[in-house]
């Protein structure tokens, strides 16, 4: 482990390099996929869930997924950082101009790695959720893998400035709650969790499917189905989630305050064992 | 006018370049917007409505539109490439990692000059249409802009390989006839031509605006509404268009079969002169 190398270091294909090619398929049509891990102490702890989600995206792309490979590299990385963020992107390669995917096209891995976020201490206390406009569109064949056509992601962030909301919250076409800008919603309703189902649109978050393996594990029910704003309202504990941030409590949204309840806490610390 | 650059020649904020950051929003989000246009003898005759189109975007994604500068950097490629095709790129700009814009992005543009494709020369008179499975996804804040996020138009793209078919129809969510992959679509139905509404999904092709001004200077009937499939199938002409392809009649989906009307010969026409 080390922490001599400046952030952010970049890889292209296994080499130092700072620029890909212009005729990269990623920037042509936002053709391929990513992955946001966190470092700690050199390790990469939610490795196998983050590869299985990459999996997923690669069989629904038809990307060739160089398990070994990216497996090394990343944690070469992590290696390296230490203590940070490790982001890999995995395009379809170069190719030329038009949609067909070509025959013969060599993926591109560009790994990055970064400094971990440096996010205010209290907001493992409790954050606010600005309510964005911005809805996602259904689209069942892309749902749940985290491709690179993120540009609703970008204006759902884009509505807020105030630094006192930390997360937005997004709903989809009929205005059902799918899930934070960048993290994924749980929601007690009465007395049991519940997380939008994700199979029309959302990305699959790693820490949302690392607490619902927990919960698996520990008996508790919970329900992977629509999640209304009603139900929302009506939830006692509300909490975001993903794999830099952990779980952070959902205290205020819009007129709705909530407490930070002990199901909260209980899963926040499990969140948080994942680095220790 | 010079026909003696290699293709592709690329270039990076009007430098000769090949490569861009790996820290490029277009690559990390597709955050950007791109433009394909035919140049004619070192001319770009539908340069303005591109322009419009690219502003629109701009306005949309609230990338800053350097009008000037595009427009001549493109008239400069043109002017090295002849007859063939520019295609410009329009990010965001490098970022730090996360959706929320940069305030002090710098967008990068990418120019790049292809050869004309080299489409069978009996495409103007027919083609065959494959029908996709690939469903549009309804986002009305980024319908009608040319922006990078493709990912649809790939998997639709990739659902046929036989060349007979020429162009993929694509539906919406509802099974509604939205546009091809690559083109938009005109269904003469009852007399009347009519072209999908492109308010929900779909991309606003340059061509299709100029034909519909030519449709209007000439006191021609038309509906940009709602087209069934059922309509398109009770259609006596159809075609779909492109600025780089112009109109191509469609003679066959599935078990339907059109003849090649003149009223398609006339809008052909009218097509082809733009780059006389």
């Amino acid at each position: 482990m080390s922490h001599s190398i400046p952030v952010a270091t970049t890889w292209v294909n296994g080499q130092l390099a700072d620029h890909l090619p212009v005729t990269d398929r990623g920037l042509a049509y936002g053709d391929g996929l990513f992955e946001t891990l966190r470092a700690s102490q050199g390790r990469l702890p939610l490795l196998e869930l983050h590869l299985k989600r990459l999996q997923r995206g690669c069989d629904v792309l038809r990307i060739p997924f160089r398990r070994q490979l990216i497996e090394e590299e990343l944690g070469s990385a992590a290696n390296a950082i230490g203590d940070g963020v490790v982001k890999l992107t995995l395009t379809r390669g170069s190719g030329q101009r038009g949609y067909a995917m070509p025959a013969d096209a060599q993926p591109t891995r560009v790994i990055a790695v970064f400094p971990l976020p440096e996010y205010p201490a209290d907001r493992r206390d409790g954050v606010q959720l600005y309510c964005c406009a911005t809805r996602l569109s259904d689209q069942p064949l892309l749902a749940g893998i985290k491709h690179l056509n993120r540009l609703e992601q970008v204006l759902a962030r884009s509505e807020w400035q105030d630094p006192a909301f930390a997360e937005g919250l997004v709903c989809d076409q009929q205005g059902r709650v799918v899930e934070g800008t960048m993290s994924n919603l749980f929601a007690r309703v009465a007395g049991e969790w519940v997380t939008p189902d994700l199979s029309r649109c959302g990305v699959q978050g790693v820490m949302r499917d690392y607490l619902l393996a927990r919960m698996l594990e520990r008996g508790q029910r919970f329900t992977v189905g629509a999640l209304t704003l009603d139900a929302l309202h009506q939830a006692d504990q509300v909490f975001c989630c993903n794999s830099l941030i952990g779980v952070w409590p959902v205290i205020r949204l819009g007129d709705r305050a909530w407490q930070v309840g002990s199901e909260t806490r209980l899963l926040q610390s499990l969140a948080e064992q994942v680095y220790l």
